[in-house]
């Protein structure tokens, strides 16, 4: 099929043609919205809700409002960005349009070397890293403080999510900007009232915003985000307000999620699985969402006594998808179901994720001892906690790039108490690699593992996904971390018919004779494997060692390992804090004649981009590991 | 000097004889706050001042207003506890008084196998393990949610601090109480006005509180905390109201720290270093705040015709001091004025812990580059990230218990831009021991350790503290976190005349031949020199290394270690994730033939207690090093 994109100099005469810089911005969100479609149809993936609930917004302040937005090199520059750092595709589509970005990025949204699935300051006139949710206004004021002390001026406005305000850091952050007067700072609420794929509202409500708000010492208004007339005259009232008042301000601006594509727009949508807040629209969405956008973009331009654009076309390319993929997620969440039959303590927490965490199932079939917590972690982790204390068995799920770093300091609280709690991350390791670092788990081994009372695993498989959260819930008397990958896949191994998940026991699934190299979970297994293949080719004897165990080791098992001379440990986490590193550490403190020891894993905060191109970056794909085994074998 | 305590058969006393509830509990308030000056005075440190301000409140609601307090035994028994957990003397004199706890206790504040210097649930009718701020609304709806789930009843009760409002988590806990309508909830703020030595307005103002809390949908009243009439009045108010309208409730209760010692209540004091927080009173102090309470209380009992309280005597024990203690923290923060002479770039950042950050020399100097951010974290933390990003160097201080595991992700974050930014975490490692747990910091390592672009070190001495300050500063393009234990010692061994702080190297500091031993830090360091001595008389040669860096290493260095045929690593840090491990995996990593590794350590959550009884039980003192490593040798 193919993909439609509004060229260059297409963008470049409207700029030029239309001269009511209401009528040009509108006009302008209208092609930005097309190409924003584009690139997140070519990406595969991306944040299309937001992107044009934003649009109108951020199109009208980077076109007309702002003086030298984000520019580096100037003193004095008005600073945008958005703290939830979803609607990336939006603004880069902008920044594009408005010859910031080279236009050839365009079409490398979420590639390597291209724009990143989150913002990143690598890129030009991208002013802060956002996407982990909640830290914006903090970074405004030190923005605005470093401005102050440097006696620069500039204004700073930051766009933040609805959903985005269950973080306590944003109400942590609310009364010392008004305590310091940061009238320099306007905040606007993209409020398109979906967080996710659900109403805000029924995930948790955050009922009056404005008084909470103006309790918190700040100048509020509230407008249409989509009437750039209306929404102008409050930005103005508003600013002038904060200055004369010396408060910060925010504009609660209501938005429509998916805005300007009427299938998109949830008027209709009842609750539960609001379909286009992530991923790229289906090939028919696409088409559809195309010919609504560029008919009413024609016809608008038509008022004018305009052409109608004309489109580049490319045709979208065609990607491979694995043919019988395992999920281990998804068997997880069927064991779940049948273990909570029976064990009536069972209470499953979530923080605003469901879908990705495998939990639907329970909470289909137990919908009273499931609970939603939004998007709070540290509420969700500290819930727990009152739970376990008081009896129940607490399972709690979110990313674990957001859970065991956001609530850090609760983990290691439930751990003092020594009450069980199951903790599910899912989105754990390198991959998927197109979000960006803000959603590569490749920290969270290191950021908790040294809890004592807490155990980490990371199952390989649909099949050990079941054996390890039937060990958490049955067998582990302390709480357990299970730590899953959410990329499926075709995986080129399987576990012994007659398997048993012994607390810090590895298992062969390849022999071989001349090294052996201990990884866990489906990305690095399946990279083992085929290593081995590869080096198998070659008369490279290499034996891959599923080691499903983080942070716990059974020593007499560590013994098995004792014959070989060369043990390759592969992360999928840093190296740094990752389980080869207390591989390593316990072959060492266990062995008479230790082994020698080479490390593979993440080295460098990660690149985004599909996967093959990322964990060759990283050298982490068969083939690089392949070479480096062979190089030191040799 | 003498110390003196109201015994058992007094207290019974008391109790059975006033028949009035409000005359009995303002009687026994009166009690507890004598038995609570002396278990602090007696441990030599505590929180004297909020146990005061609170005592009123928490003696109302264990005498009077409670079903079966806490009782684990007893379903829909009430439930009581501190959030902020730092008035905990005060509610152990409570539990002594009435029972619930060994009477022998009172002698055994913050001692091994006593009563920690924070809530853990190991000790009776405790309910919650607190002391890290902002978790107690999030745990009583946890614990709430279960009552529900189990069908049992009865009510909870949180007490928060005022300054502990500045954590966003109370926040983010906030709307899904009020969502879920627990009204079962009720959170009482023992309004003090007084966060550690300064006024919360001060630090960071909290507005309105009233407002606040209504905005987020919770019932508020406010209400006399040391008047008991008025503060049961409105409490059966607001938990009526809370009932009909389904709603959590919060009393915030106007009281005053210190209160009951007219010298320990700030009404004169103006902001700046009130003394009353944490710490034991001087000699003087003690005797003075006992004759005033004993005065008032045996006045009285006069009125009401009953006999003075006859209390017991005890001699205060007589603990040695170091003569000579080296003080890394001052040192750094005196070579920190120095070098912000010139570097007009450096701003200063804290979280409500000037005094501990050897801070308050810059703070005097530079008023205009420092801020006080309050017990807020995560929001500082970020705040460093927008300076940074606008050319700062931001010089950002907590302790280590709370820093890098509080605001987690926003130091990922601020690693993912790769921007300078130096962290200062004090009180870091297993010492001080008589907090407690929430407060012994000996998981920051691994917690924040392997993030990229921060290098952490651990300065030995003021000389090191200058040399890693500076090394910060002038020489590490990346960031830094210099970790700080916050004990004085008399240091038995010196760095080289000609030491040079290298990056990732370690400095020999007693030479020795059959085996090496690898620590950083004053305390381990010292435990470690003097393990030496005992093993030199025993004809073992023990050579030790002082390696500051906590998760770099120059590997050409490493080779320095090569001719050891045994290492042994000791951490002031968990065993897991600490420096030893990483040390471990490195040298079976770079060694052709890698000696072996013993690791010491913590190895499970530590106990509380005075420092050399909880060095020992962890068998990190000296002695029980030298045994450890005697059998290992021989």
């Amino acid at each position: 099929m193919d993909l439609f994109y509004a060229p260059l100099d297409e963008i470049k005469k409207v700029r030029k043609e239309i001269s009511d810089p209401f009528l040009r911005a509108e006009t302008l969100a209208d092609i930005f919205r097309i190409n924003t479609l584009y690139m997140i149809k070519l990406a595969g993936s991306g944040h299309i809700g937001t992107s044009f609930s934003a649009m109108d917004i951020a199109a009208w302040l980077w076109l007309e409002e702002m003086e030298n937005p984000n520019a580096r090199d100037s003193k004095d520059s008005d600073i945008y960005f958005s703290s939830k750092g979803h609607d990336i595709p939006g603004l880069y589509s902008i920044l594009i349009g408005l010859e910031k970005i080279p236009f050839d990025f365009l079409h490398k949204l979420r590639r390597l070397n291209g724009l990143p699935g989150h913002p990143d300051i690598s890129i030009p006139f991208i002013a802060a890293n956002t996407g982990s949710l909640g830290m914006g206004i903090s970074k405004a004021r030190g923005m605005a403080l470093a401005r102050r002390l440097k006696g620069e001026k500039g204004r700073i406005y930051v766009l933040t999510g609805d959903g985005e305000l269950q973080e306590g850091q944003i109400w942590e952050s609310l009364h010392p900007a008004a305590n310091g007067k940061f009238s320099e700072i306007t905040a606007i609420v993209d409020h398109n009232k979906l967080q996710s794929d659900n109403w805000v509202k029924d995930v948790s409500d955050l009922g009056n915003i404005e008084d909470k708000f103006r309790s918190f010492g700040w100048e509020v208004e509230r407008c249409d985000g989509h009437s750039l007339r209306e929404f102008v005259k409050s930005l103005r009232e508003i600013k002038e307000a904060g200055i004369k008042n010396q408060k910060p301000q925010v504009l609660i601006a209501d938005t429509i999620k998916g805005k300007g594509v009427s299938f998109m727009e949830p008027h209709n949508f009842k609750g539960g699985g609001y379909k286009y807040h992530a991923g790229a629209p289906s090939d028919s969405d696409y088409s559809a969402a195309f010919s609504e956008l560029s008919a009413a973009l024609n016809k608008k331009l038509e008022s004018f006594g305009m052409s109608a654009l004309k489109f580049e076309k490319v045709p979208l390319p065609v990607k491979s998808a694995p043919k019988k993929p395992e999920n281990p997620i998804s068997a997880f969440g069927e064991e779940l179901v049948r273990i909570s039959e029976d064990r009536k303590d069972i209470v499953v927490l979530d923080a605003d994720l469901a879908a990705d965490g495998g939990i639907l199932g329970f909470k289909k079939k137990f919908p009273e001892r499931f609970k939603e917590c939004g998007i709070a972690e540290q509420d969700m982790v500290s819930v727990a906690s009152g739970l376990a204390l008081e009896g129940m068995l607490p399972i709690i799920h979110s990313y674990s790039c957001f859970m065991p770093t956001r609530a850090n300091e609760q983990f290691y609280n439930n751990a003092s108490e020594k009450k069980k709690i199951i903790y599910i991350g899912t989105l754990s390791g390198l991959l998927p690699a197109t979000p960006g670092h803000s959603h590569q788990s490749v920290r969270d081994i290191s950021a908790v593992g040294s809890c004592p009372e807490l155990i980490m695993v990371e199952p390989s498989s649909e099949k050990e996904a079941r054996l390890a959260i039937r060990w958490a819930v049955e067998q582990n008397v302390a709480s357990t971390y299970i730590r899953f990958s959410s990329v499926s896949l075709d995986l080129p191994y399987t576990l012994p018919e007659n398997y048993d998940f012994k607390k810090g026991q590895g298992v062969l699934l390849k022999e071989g004779k001349d090294a052996a190299i201990v990884a866990y979970g489906q990305v690095m297994l399946k990279e083992a494997i085929l290593a081995a293949e590869i080096l198998s080719a070659k008369g490279i004897s290499l034996a891959v060692v599923n080691l499903p165990w983080l942070n716990v080791l059974d020593r007499e098992w560590l013994k098995d390992l004792a014959d070989f001379k060369i043990i390759f440990t592969l992360d999928d986490h840093y190296i740094k804090g990752g389980q080869g590193e207390f591989l390593a550490a316990e072959i060492s403190r266990t062995f008479d004649k230790p082994p020698k020891i080479f490390s593979f894993g993440v080295e460098d905060i990660p690149v985004c981009g599909w996967n093959d191109e990322v964990l060759k970056y990283h050298g982490l794909d068969s083939k690089s590991l392949a070479e480096k085994i062979e190089k030191i074998i040799l």
